[in-house]
């Protein structure tokens, strides 16, 4: 029974566009901020759906949804799976709510099937994942995993002066449950790659062991403005050309631990940013990323050796440290259950890290945990233009289905 | 006695720091944009120290001054010398008016020694060299060059919508003169340098023999925007990375034609400019100037070639061209006349190209026309900062006294 059990794509297909309805936006995408009408409307949308289907829907303190499938034994540490419903303002469909609503579709199958697990399913859908509206990101299962507590949670302020803990117990959702991990048994997020190597791979399923460690900087380069016409090149001190060094450094810096190191420069500001004007100052911004802490400390040894060879352009460039997130290596259990569903579904799928940060790296430092990811166009993300196939969405689904039965089965 | 005749550097220093007090900014220097309150001060002054020491002072219909000492036969094509009075919105207090006051100074000093010219001698303060409140820069010049017409240059408009001839009628200093060329003898610009050449190499004379010919590129480098974390490096189309490989090619490509060569990148927008997104865009200026026309040709050569290379990255990249101006080699008989007077003073000199515009490049066209330059303190211009010492202003004027002496005479 269990292992001929699919989930009904063209259910799943269906709901996640009448989600998309919530925030819909003029560019086909969605805006649906933390707490905002819109967020409110696709919460009240998913806590409907829960109970039509029996399920019991509670929120926490920090206004994380938490729907319960109960299994044989409620005595058991129960299986987790979900995402967010929060988005960026001009966000796609599936970033965050596919994971919540696939997450819906397999407890509706579930249900269709008459199939009981032994442990009981709960779906989560966190709070203020994208950081969009209150910084920092990943607050909801930041503050239930125990990084931020509910005091500095409730503080965040978003760019209209509202608080978090304004907004929260102005839109209802603040709920009686107390923010703070339970024992699970495991944990499992489904969600879009955001990257486009699936895609490009022509894999269905991405099996995630880990998430990398960021390292952010601001590099400042002070050379001499000069102007563009009078001053020979011999004589320049060009914090433009200094700049372009360090970029084609950091460049060199990611390939040389490829394929996991990213290293980016994707800000920079010219002073004066005048055309006839040889640059005296840039400041820009690095970040490093990669799976091994090791690795990132190699990476960060040739940022800084790339930064103090200026010095032969007769630049001083100084360098800080903006922030420093380590590393996530996910439980090989957790891996090994995905890597099973997937392979007895008869699905293609590459063992992959995850570049961009997740609920799930938090929730993987209090239970075991491990991500599920299926491809998206282009890699495109964060953007309106975002988009899946429904053939993607529903093996997908699959895999988190064989995943979490095989675990709460256990 | 006219080998013998030096000019009075302290009334010259004093003269320059009376000038400096129209705009004096709290940061040392002026603003004194053309045609402004401060700018019609400076002029009323100009006009009253002239007409103290007898000269006619006239304007002409583009505002242009003219200070006239008299010859003995003022049937002769006369010696014509000046520079400008207007500065950047955070000018210096040398650029443009150091030669205006040097040619004063001229005049007073031909008086107190009773020297008479064959040739009568005009002082000349043109009308908007800086293009800081109108656009294009020397207009002033650039009208009575008759490489604008009147009409065009009345109907520039400031960034407050008041437009030149609005401005200029206003201010009363719209004269009775055309503003239209007359045959001259000769013309001499003396002006700092605004580049850091003299200072390095101790000369106190540059003999300007050559104007550079500029022509500005704005070019656009189209990638692909994606998620820092997410596109490993060999999937990345980088505006950015691209970008600096091009600045770093136009550099070279400065280097490459040194020592008159110049190419510059000085102002660049990344698009979306966000430290964990791949840029998709980089919109940047090059600028190339060069003394010879051939060598700007092999330069832009460069730079298209530069630009086709990104395709090797998978980028797209355009170029276009916002504007050419021709390089101007200065009359040999006026350039011979400024490097004698300096040997018979004993000055060091070089002889340079200059990397600038000036009012002079345009009257190059219709008279026989040199530049004098001297040192300023690391190159500094177009800056409150901008600076130069008594003994420096003394050089150049003596210089301007005897080229223009000599010229006067011929």
């Amino acid at each position: 029974m269990t292992t001929t059990a699919r989930i009904n794509g063209a259910r799943l297909w269906e709901t996640l566009n009448t989600f998309a309805s919530f925030g819909q936006t003029d560019g086909g995408g969605v805006s649906r901020l933390t707490l905002s009408n819109e967020d409110q409307q696709g919460r009240e949308q998913l806590r409907n759906w829960s109970e039509q289907a029996g399920f019991l829907c509670q929120s926490d303190d920090a206004g994380n949804m938490f729907i319960l499938r109960r299994g044989r034994d409620s005595s058991l540490p129960p299986v987790l799976t979900g995402s967010h419903a929060d988005s960026q303002p001009l966000g796609g469909n599936y970033d965050g709510i596919y994971g919540v609503l696939a997450g819906l579709e397999i407890l509706r199958t579930l249900n269709d099937l008459q199939i009981e697990t032994e442990r009981d399913i709960l779906l989560v859908n966190w709070t203020n994942e994208e950081g969009a509206r209150f910084s920092p990101a990943m607050l909801g299962s930041g503050v239930w995993c125990g990084i931020y507590n509910t005091d500095y949670a409730r503080s965040r302020t978003d760019s209209h002066g509202v608080t978090f803990g304004e907004a929260l117990d102005r839109s209802g959702w603040r709920g009686h449950l107390p923010a703070k991990s339970r024992p699970l048994h495991a944990c499992y997020e489904l969600h879009i790659e955001q990257g486009p190597v699936l895609e490009a791979e022509q894999a269905d399923i991405g099996v995630v062991h880990a998430a990398m460690g960021q390292r952010w900087f601001s590099v400042t380069i002070n050379g001499f403005p000069a102007h563009a016409g009078t001053t020979p090149m011999d004589l320049r001190q060009d914090a433009v050309a200094g700049f372009a060094e360090l970029v084609l450094a950091v460049e060199q810096t990611g390939h040389s631990f490829s394929p996991d190191g990213r290293a980016t420069v994707g800000r920079a500001k010219i002073v004066p940013d005048s055309p006839n004007v040889v640059a005296g100052q840039v400041i820009c911004s690095v970040e490093l990323r990669h799976p091994e802490f090791e690795t990132l400390n190699l990476m960060e040894a040739k940022l800084h050796q790339a930064v103090r060879d200026l010095s032969k352009r007769r630049l001083a460039a100084e360098i800080e440290k903006l922030s420093d997130y380590s590393p996530v290596h996910f439980d090989s259990d957790c891996i090994a259950c995905v890597q099973q569903a997937t392979e007895e579904l008869g699905y293609s799928s590459r063992s992959m890290v995850s570049g961009a940060g997740h609920d799930a790296c938090f929730v993987s430092r209090v239970a075991p945990t491990a991500m599920i990811f299926i491809p998206c166009v282009k890699g495109i993300s964060h953007n309106e233009a975002e988009a899946i196939t429904p053939g993607w969405a529903t093996k997908g689904a699959n895999v988190l289905l064989h995943t979490v039965l095989r675990s709460a089965n256990q």
